[in-house]
């Protein structure tokens, strides 16, 4: 909630951007923080800390690549030397190599077929391991359930607890994420190395549990992560390589540009990686990954995702082969359906039955995931008891869970001792299980016979399982664990499938051709339809279709696939949304929500139906005062500058932050000291202060600044890190402007630096700390070491004077092109073009002059008040376990609500961000 | 060349629009539309002739939806009372049904697979009755010949006249010319019911001739054609439906901004549609339409591809069934490869060639073909000639072809007797001919045995069949007459597969394989291969992986497919552009060239670098002679409009057509005349003159403007119809601002109106007619019935002092909010918003001041200087052919030569748009 600032302050210099940034996860962010500042016991100035901030925001909020130019300033010059001068020669050529994209996307695809190799190894040890313990003890059926029950309970509290601890944001599928991150919003800590281990462990220990759980959503999540952190490794090099030219800052914002944009694309093919190495499906995979993560998809960078998804299901066959598990490349689950005659025409109907009933079912799915979150946020005894052993709510699922499948007990009346791939296995078998009866000639017997229970028929095994797995499997999906929803749900929609195709062989023993030759009911080829319309349901993507045809090795259903998927895309979509966007709005993550299908009413709503007519504006000839004024009463994050109150024409648009240190500037201590000096000169009694500004650890920061400088110079394309633009001088000669905090004024306890400190205090990112006041006075106090003598009535008048005079702007970085609707503009297009552009908001004009502002807010309120969503605003699922982070107690929160109420009462400025402003505290 | 004013002037009000819109091909528009009024002899004035041309191509320019919401005012409201009154009810149910997609989207593609099944089956009885005839008259040779050889010639011919005749605008094979279209450039006459007729009739006879021609190409344009009439069709109903609520001109816009946008939606699926029914391959042909026709995809419009797609190809299919062609459903070209083991891992290196070798051919491909056009337009004489006898390069090229596969000749040394199905059939055939030998075992004993030659072993009849068909496949494609390459690239790709595959199979006669099971190598996986690789090359895609799987019902070869499409890809793209790209530079389409693989240049050139500094632009206060003077000198089609000269702050853009009509109301008859009046008035001597602007002509000559007026204002989401803008009055209350020609000064033959007629005269609309000074001068002597006893001193004076005043923009239509973009902008995002947004140029500006402009010429330049592609910049194709149209002589060309000169000599304003500055005349 708290701490948003800090960030925003840098934030959307260039509106014309490709992607706005967003940083909603920052309040949690402060939160660590600040319990680490505590811990270190160090007492820091607030500005040490904001910077402290601003530093660690810029150096993990940016996606990797963006730091690689940031490198050669870092390295010392002596290693530089060495590094350059010794082996340029043979660096040069292997560099020359390494920067190119195809490199990168073969390493991605590599390290994550062996990602994939070595957690599907793993996860099969794991199961085997749990067979042979519940195999060896046969002779006890207590010490049976005991050894069932107790590994995948020691496993998910395993995984569980270890996430917890290392990285928070492994948990969950991560698809989501990825569909925030890639509309270019930063989440913090999302692309890290510990959220790498966590989520890579994490979800092996999850699905070695024999849980109802997926692989596929982490491993979007888990690709994405390589790419990131391949890229940063990759960066050493190409730090180096691009170092040694003596590029000037212009050319280092052209790689950080570069990069950029490059960032996000290797991110997307690496979403394709994700799902193609976990199903050995490169073609469903970059489809899938496309339907799921954009909204406008660049076809220029589809190459990308092929290529690394075919080398990435390539290199993960092929490991397969080399273990000797196969003997040649074939598909994950391969069927063996007749190809001469796969279907009957008069078997449609069936498929389009499968289809609309999956519809309904995903959207069954998708909302009992929501449902159980929801209840359990609700029940505020549970919720408080669960937040106190955050390890008890897995241990219990999972305890629930596997008592149920025990295969002596409930289980054998649902095929309970069978894996998730076993059971899929069977479900896509080519023989009849009703007409042939089982035992007979199969070839997996062992497996197969689990469908069969000596009192049930299979019919009901297989309805017990389907009403069973998918309870379980929305229940299984609120772990906290890193794991995804599709295979679950895949292998739920595959037994749906099978029954009905049992029950078509079961009504039509000969088939239904009546031409002479029979051609029996193929139940598997019913199982393949059913698992890719209800995955396609929950998902709203129709490349399921594809990862079928990839997973089983055969597209002689085609057809009948396609209808039932897209009948049950066409009823799911219409009841509910995605699984992915039903967790982005229980995350409250940034987003943007689709245009539904309606369509009249999207052309109905005009901007000027939706903006916001009272613009916060500043004029060219406005004085501080009127910064000041603006600045305490705004909540906008840009503020547009206008020519004249009067003219109203838009010249462009100005950051929050660079207003706040134009006013630090002005109001700062350093000017008084001037003031100070100017007067004393002119009294000719006291000596001159000489204005130092800072001691040894003062200019040590302001070398820190240079680089911190430079390095927002290295990327025009991201907001944080504006080109100069020409007519204004370079802020890069200016690092003082950024250095803020230490004008503060050094009198803390006189009301004369109110305006200053109202504005700095209420700044969020000191609200993230939760003792605000006496580290804003051991800061006032520390600094002592230039003499002030100016009386606090002095100090207030010479403030009212500065606030008189008019702003300079020269230093200051202005947006010039804002980007620009007009007040009949559409909400279609206006949604267009904020998907797009990935606009964050925009000014509304009307000949040039300014009458108002449409953000992100406004849209998704206009969109979500024409398209209804149902019952999508909830709290996050077990929101409590992820914001509190690494801190264990509950108190920081009442601290933190206390603030909060307290900066409220005090009516500062606060900035809003659109997706948390509706509600007010977590 | 000439005639790009008469739209310009209408175009591109909006700068934020989704779609830019280009007229390119209207010089042979005007061409036309000169012979046709030529012709029939009547005297109009150049007004109405301009405004002819203005209003037929907002009928026919426009996609075919935008018009639905005029029919209301096209209907006598007799008619429409009776039709609102009666069948209201009924209608209603029916109508409210028929708006919805998914209504049109099932429509389409019922009509397509019924379209698409009917070509077939009349190819297949053509290419039967070639077979017959030659079958029958087996006893003579020569017979023989003539009938093998007069057949096709016969067809061919028939093909390129009757589309010549009809609709030249159906020629070739249409993927090209939909890219453009729906980037939001409008073609003339592209989706029209004659474009339709003839594409259908003459594609059937083209293939039905048994050319190496395929069809796919033509199904993307049929499919487009049909979903633009179908809605015009459905618009009828439609527009019944939207009109009765009364709804006012505001309702209208956002109608029409529905249809623009839902038009465009619908031609994207309309172009998977026509992939789909082609090859009844519903997800290959949705990804290939998107890859050959999309820049950036909206994910959201994916569903509708899908959806239409799969709708056609089952019915494409299952009406195979009911006509008892097929059992049931299967793929087109059903292979039967085994499942267990499809291939070896050691085989892989034999795919990778494939693919490499693939990549080359292909580029080798469209480089061929476009050297055999340029070989044919530089020869001057060969050019002429066949210029005159057009029918007769056709059925040249026809007989060449036709000759050598003439089976008792050279074509028994090629399969020439196969048609190409039979000739895929019989490649993708799971035996092995090297080592079985081929008369042994097969099914299709009579066409693979065509590949066994008495004397020739297999090898040699693959290799010629190879290099044969690539030469003739690249020549057939320049015929004029509808047809694509896919097909035939198809097919020899197939070949070389083929042959690689039955090398491997001589090389290695028990397989590869070393673990005992013996599995021989399956040359057909081979050709499945080669097949999708070289038509991956050509067209620079990778779906054609998933097409080929869909074509041939088997998917197990799938890691080699996309192994050797994805290598094939990288191989071709590093060497030449896709066929598609060829053909619109050679056609000279307007295009945005993709940004090529090299990245360093593209983030090291920036906005300032290649902006044109010297902006045209107008003053809030200028007067209009400056207006005047900026219209002579500038060729912008839209000029931009700032503060002041010295402030430069942008306030927005104007169109020049909005100029020249404000310019003309200021100097024209109308303003004149109530001068006269009041001199009059003031005098007291002379009779007051009834300044009623025209005769009974003129008045239904405004009814005509007022329905032209409002069409204007249906969609502000087209650049030709803005909404109007609130602070301006709406231009609706004044249809005179468009009715400028009317108000051109009577009196022709004095210099003092010489200001307008310098304007006007050189407007490009003009110049498309080939005698502009008679016809200006009977326009300006046709209309005496005023009376105006101006002298021409006078006169001059009068316009001297008019052009004084200052401009009154009230009546004005102004973009507020034109696209603007920084300096420091790079090229990489220049080229990426000005393809997200199809935009035709941008302003750039430094702190709301105008300081250059980038349109879309500069852009490309600077990314064909950037990104060297090699020598595409030749003339188009049997340019001549098609440019001339209906009309025949030799001499319009002169003529419009001349009359370019002279109005090059005068240096009178142009308009010169992108892609034909480079050349100036055709």
């Amino acid at each position: 909630m708290a701490g948003d600032g800090s960030d925003q302050r840098a934030l959307q210099y260039e509106q014309t951007l490709m992607y706005g940034r967003y940083t909603q996860e920052l309040g949690v962010y402060a939160k660590e923080e600040a319990a680490r500042l505590r811990e270190s016991g160090q007492r820091r100035s607030v500005s040490d800390r904001s910077r402290t901030l601003d530093l660690l925001e810029y150096d993990k909020g940016r996606c990797a690549k963006c730091r690689r130019s940031g490198y050669p300033y870092v390295l010392e010059p002596p290693a530089q030397d060495f590094i350059s001068v010794c082996t340029v020669r043979c660096q040069k050529f292997l560099i020359s190599r390494v920067g190119e994209d195809w490199i990168f996307l073969i390493l991605l695809g590599l390290l994550m077929a062996l990602v994939s190799w070595v957690v599907d190894f793993c996860i099969a040890i794991c199961l085997q391991a749990q067979k042979w313990m519940y195999g060896g003890l046969d002779s006890n059926v207590f010490l049976q359930y005991l050894a069932w029950v107790t590994y995948p309970v020691v496993l998910i509290t395993f995984s569980a607890g270890f996430t917890q601890i290392l990285a928070p944001q492994a948990v969950g599928s991560g698809i989501p994420e990825m569909k925030t991150i890639l509309r270019g919003v930063v989440l913090k800590e999302y692309l890290t190395f510990k959220t790498f281990v966590a989520k890579v462990i994490g979800l092996t220990c999850a699905l070695g549990s024999g849980m109802p759980l997926g692989k596929e959503g982490p491993f979007v999540h888990i690709a994405s992560l390589c790419a990131a952190l391949l890229s940063k490794f990759m960066s050493l090099f190409g730090g180096i390589y691009e170092e040694p030219g003596g590029i000037g800052i212009k050319d280092i914002g052209l790689i950080g540009m570069k990069n950029e944009s490059r960032n996000i694309e290797m991110l997307a093919a690496a979403c394709a990686v994700g799902v193609g190495c976990c199903f050995a499906a490169p073609i469903g995979g970059v489809l899938f990954s496309i339907e799921v993560t954009s909204t406008f998809f660049a076809v220029r960078n589809y190459w990308r995702g092929f290529f690394a998804a075919t080398f990435s299901a390539f290199i993960f066959r092929v490991l397969a082969v080399w273990n000797r598990d196969e003997e040649t490349i074939t598909a994950l689950f391969k069927t063996r359906f007749r190809l001469d005659f796969p279907f009957d025409l008069q078997e449609l109907p069936a498929f389009a039955v499968i289809g609309i009933a999956s519809g309904f079912g995903g959207a069954l799915f998708v909302y009992l995931n929501r449902l159980i979150v929801q209840f359990i946020r609700k029940q505020k005894a549970i919720n408080r008891f669960l937040m106190k052993k955050r390890l008890l709510y897995p241990a219990l699922v999972t305890l629930l869970i596997s008592t149920l499948t025990f295969p002596p007990g409930f289980g054998q009346f649902m095929a309970g001792k069978l894996t998730q791939k076993e059971s899929l296995v069977t479900l896509l078998d080519n023989r009849t299980w009703a007409k042939q009866g089982i035992a007979e000639d199969f070839d997996y017997i062992g497996h197969s016979q689990a469908w069969k229970h000596p009192q049930l028929n299979v019919f009901v095994t297989l309805v017990l399982f389907i009403v069973m797995k998918f309870w379980m499997s929305a229940l299984a999906t609120t772990i906290p664990v890193p794991c995804g929803a599709f295979m679950p749900v895949f292998v739920i929609g595959a037994a749906f499938g099978r029954l009905v195709g049992e029950s078509m062989a079961a009504w039509f023993p000969d088939g239904i051709h009546t031409d002479g030759t029979i051609y029996p009911i193929v139940p598997g080829g019913y199982a393949v339809v059913g698992a890719a319309a209800l995955s396609g349901a929950v998902t709203h993507t129709v490349s399921t279709a594809v990862i079928v045809f990839e997973l089983t090795g055969q597209i002689s259903h085609i057809l009948p696939v396609m209808i039932a998927v897209i009948l049950a895309n066409a009823v799911a979509q219409s009841l509910q949304p995605s699984l992915y966007d039903s967790i982005i709005r229980i995350k409250k993550l940034p987003y943007l929500p689709e245009l539904g299908w309606g369509h009249h009413e999207k052309y109905n709503i005009r901007v000027e139906d939706i903006m916001v007519r009272d613009v916060r504006y500043i004029t060219l000839n406005c004085c501080y005062r009127d910064l000041h004024n603006v600045l305490l009463t705004g909540h906008l994050k840009t503020l547009a500058l206008v020519e004249s109150a009067e003219s109203m024409i838009l010249l462009g648009s100005i950051e929050r932050a660079q207003l706040q240190s134009l006013l630090s500037q002005q109001l700062g201590r350093s000017k008084r000291l001037e003031y100070i000096r100017e007067r004393a000169a002119a009294e000719k009694k006291h000596l001159s202060v000489v204005s130092i500004p800072g001691s040894e650890d003062g200019s040590q920061r302001a070398s820190q600044e240079v680089r911190f400088q430079i390095s927002t110079e290295e990327s025009s394309f991201s907001p944080t890190r504006p080109a100069p633009q020409k007519p204004l001088k370079p802020a890069l000669k200016r690092p003082s402007v950024v250095e803020r905090p230490t004008e503060i004024p050094t009198s803390p306890n006189d009301n004369s630096g109110i305006a200053l400190k109202n504005l700095f205090c209420a700044s969020p990112d000191t609200e993230g700390l939760e003792e605000p006041p006496p580290s804003l006075k051991s800061f006032f106090g520390d600094d002592g070491d230039v003499e002030d003598d100016m009386t606090i009535r002095e100090i207030s008048e010479w403030e009212e004077k500065q606030l008189d005079e008019q702003v300079n702007f020269n230093n200051c970085k202005i947006d010039p092109a804002p980007f620009q609707l007009v007040e009949r503009t559409s909400l279609h297009k206006t949604h267009t073009i904020f998907s797009l552009l990935g606009l964050d908001h925009a000014y509304v004009t009307s000949i040039g002059r300014l009458i108002g502002v449409v953000s992100l807010k406004e849209l998704r309120k206009a969109i979500e008040g024409s398209v209804t969503v149902k019952g999508v605003k909830v709290r996050p699922p077990l929101a409590s376990f992820r914001d509190s982070g690494t801190s264990s107690s509950e108190n920081e929160a009442t601290e933190l609500h206390k603030l909060w109420d307290r900066h409220k009462s005090m009516s500062l400025p606060r900035e809003h961000t659109p997706s948390e402003s509706d509600e007010k505290s977590q």
